[in-house]
């Protein structure tokens, strides 16, 4: 079999099979299939897309091309989750204590960000001595005591996308359908959980720019897990403007506690309440969906949910206290107020520039090896829809070094306003089973 | 500048400017670009394509990659003729003569043959101690003293050409007429003639599968020569059947010797006397066909195009005898007759099968490693259109080994028949200019 052959039929539009796609993936991460020849394959597929059965048979060729973890000696169901990012996605900081609390397992591997705020990793770093390099036992003896555990993913699993994914990183190859989801199901597949929940967010600060977009996405993925025999199901939501208030690793940490007293904003608390129904469901812990809210909200008001979170840090290492007193969370320098110039209700408010603005003022890396700063980043007061004064606060910015003119100047771009009443979007646009 | 957001904006469809291209070429040929962004930037071009302007601004950051060969110090017109390529295609063998003898210099680089059958290079290797290296200085000399001089392509000639069509010939990116035709029309000008026509060849043997794309390459590369400041003509001829009798190396050169003795096949002759019309008529030595067509006709009568012939192989160190006696040139062990076995017209004569079969007793290189059996080949004694009874020979198979029951089943099956006349497809379609 030569490799050219493989992906001048991509190229034409022809399907590959189990045989073409088993060479491609094995050839790649043993080194004999090289960089530029997997390239070229990936824009072939750009173009010219993977039916069903080819991502299934990538999923799974991914899957298998590292360790599988095997968490079937935990007892009771373990449920995963994952979001396709977007700014100020806190979600699981605060949906996997939540449902954890109401005896569903949670074992997450999480990863880092690159572009504006950091990844999940990142954001839990902001806690003192918070480890997230468990080996494969301690992560599993941890999910089996406590019900919940947050870790990287170790070298091991599924070693194929990762170096796909560097690989696509420098040849504009990311934005495809069939590598996205290949890639995400591979490694979700790999983390042996039971159930997994997709949150596939679509808007300008997400990877999907259209709900449309964002439900091919989620519905390819559900039609992989089901090929591959796992209870898949997702929710499309909506990343037009930034999730919850804060935007930054340690002041999002702050407002998943927040949200865990109840004390959060309400999008964020809305988005975890629906996220954490569907996961009860698929783990059979509640059957309906206003069982599981009941459970969800009762777990936050007996203040079981908050606890564990601080059972999580204290067995991670991390310093509980700062859970329980978040402002010992690292603190920036200045808090500054950005305040409006003009009137009007607030029609557009850009979540990605606004993750941009918080990457350049520490929050977020721009390359891999930049290091990020936990304490940094921007509180929102006012969001999509919200009626707006002169000299209202729109955000705090909370920063270790003055802002320039021109991030202010940027800054106040992000707010599109309206002379008349605007609507407010809906967060969750819809659920697919 | 990041090469990522050049590919990016190539895959989205928009034009690159001229400060991307040079980056680009400039970059991959220092190094500092790595194959694999390339190949997925060649994929984007294969998808999107690119415009006049990019082709042109391509070419001139190829051509001007490495060493412009200056050919001014030359007196006379200095004509170039490149062919696309196809089975069986030995034109520059006698057209080169043909037109040197009619007082116009052709200073040509060739390169050699993958796939089927070898190139001109490897033709012209068929000739004992026929030196293809002359340097720079002594091709000049050559040209200037007889008019004449066919070398390989010395290695500072477009050196980004080089290492780009080595990608492109591993990752499926070699049919995309905006990096042919920069490829070949940056060599052309590199290689520093007046003038340039193109013989661009269509058909199941041939690069171009249909008339319409020959047409739109040719029209492309006529543009960019225009662009670039140099008289670029082109013809568009058939390669759905091989060109003349021969396929195979030493029984190329016979059949362009033959050529040269007004005994070669009609098809061949006619494709000469064409393209030397018009070389002759942007030499400015010709007013029009007619006279050209005579001029040709004189020189092939009086044998002094044969003589050119001769004088370039003394020149370049080869054995003049083996011009003047072809027996001399190398043979096969075997010459195999193979009889028809039906009655009928021939309607189709499959002319890359037939190249792959002479390839597969030794003609044509599988891998660039491989090395070339000048002797074996094929000479067809029938062709498209042709009435034939069964036990007439079909061809003369040059072999050194016993051929196998799978190769002449392979070459039956290149014989297409029909029971009803069949009208001879015309073997040049078109001239551009």
């Amino acid at each position: 079999m030569r490799f050219v052959d493989i992906i001048e039929k991509k190229r034409d539009g022809k399907a590959l099979n189990q045989e073409e796609i088993h060479f491609w993936i094995q050839g790649y991460v043993k080194g004999t299939i090289p960089d530029y020849q997997v390239s070229a394959l990936c824009m072939a597929i750009y173009f010219q897309g993977m039916n069903d059965d080819e991502i299934a048979i990538l999923t799974n060729e991914m899957l298998h091309s590292g360790d599988v973890i095997g968490l079937s000696d935990i007892a009771g169901m373990k449920a995963d989750k994952h979001s396709t990012g977007g700014v100020g996605d806190k979600t699981s900081l605060s949906l996997a204590p939540m449902v954890a609390a109401c005896g569903l397992k949670v074992a997450k591997m999480s990863g880092r960000g690159l572009g504006h705020t950091g990844g999940t990793l990142d954001k839990v770093e902001s806690i003192e001595g918070f480890d997230i390099s468990l080996d494969e036992e301690e992560f599993k003896k941890q999910v089996n005591d406590i019900g919940l555990a947050i870790i990287g993913q170790t070298r091991q699993v599924v070693p194929a996308d990762k170096k796909l994914y560097g690989l696509r990183d420098v040849t504009a190859t990311v934005n495809s359908i069939p590598l996205i989801a290949s890639s995400i199901m591979s490694k979700k597949l790999a983390s042996g959980s039971d159930t997994i929940l997709l949150d596939v967010k679509f808007g300008e600060g997400a990877f999907m720019k259209t709900p449309h977009d964002a439900q091919v996405l989620a519905e390819t993925m559900i039609r992989i897990g089901k090929k591959l025999g796992k209870d898949t199901r997702a929710m499309i939501s909506n990343m037009n403007q930034p999730l919850g208030n804060a935007i930054g690793n340690a002041l999002e940490v702050k407002e998943a506690i927040a949200t865990l007293k109840d004390e959060g904003p309400q999008d964020f608390k809305e988005l975890c309440m629906k996220a954490g129904s569907i996961m009860l469901m698929q783990g059979k812990i509640a059957s309906d969906e206003s069982e599981a809210r009941k459970m969800l909200q009762e777990n936050i008001d007996n203040g079981n949910a908050l606890l564990k979170l601080v059972e999580m840090v204290k067995a991670q290492k991390g310093n509980p206290e700062q859970i329980l007193h978040p402002e010992k969370l690292p603190t920036a320098k200045y808090q500054i107020e950005i305040n409006a110039l003009t009137e009007g209700y607030i029609k557009n408010l850009h979540a990605l520039e606004l993750g941009t603005l918080a990457m350049l003022i520490g929050a977020g890396r721009k390359v891999k090896e930049d290091s990020i700063n936990h304490a940094v980043g921007i509180v929102l007061k006012k969001k999509d829809g919200d009626y707006v004064k002169i000299g209202d606060s729109l955000a705090t910015v909370h920063t270790d070094q003055p802002l320039t003119d021109e991030w202010i100047k940027e800054f106040y771009e992000c707010f599109e306003m309206s002379q008349t009443p605007v609507q407010k979007a809906p967060l969750i646009y819809q659920v697919i089973e």
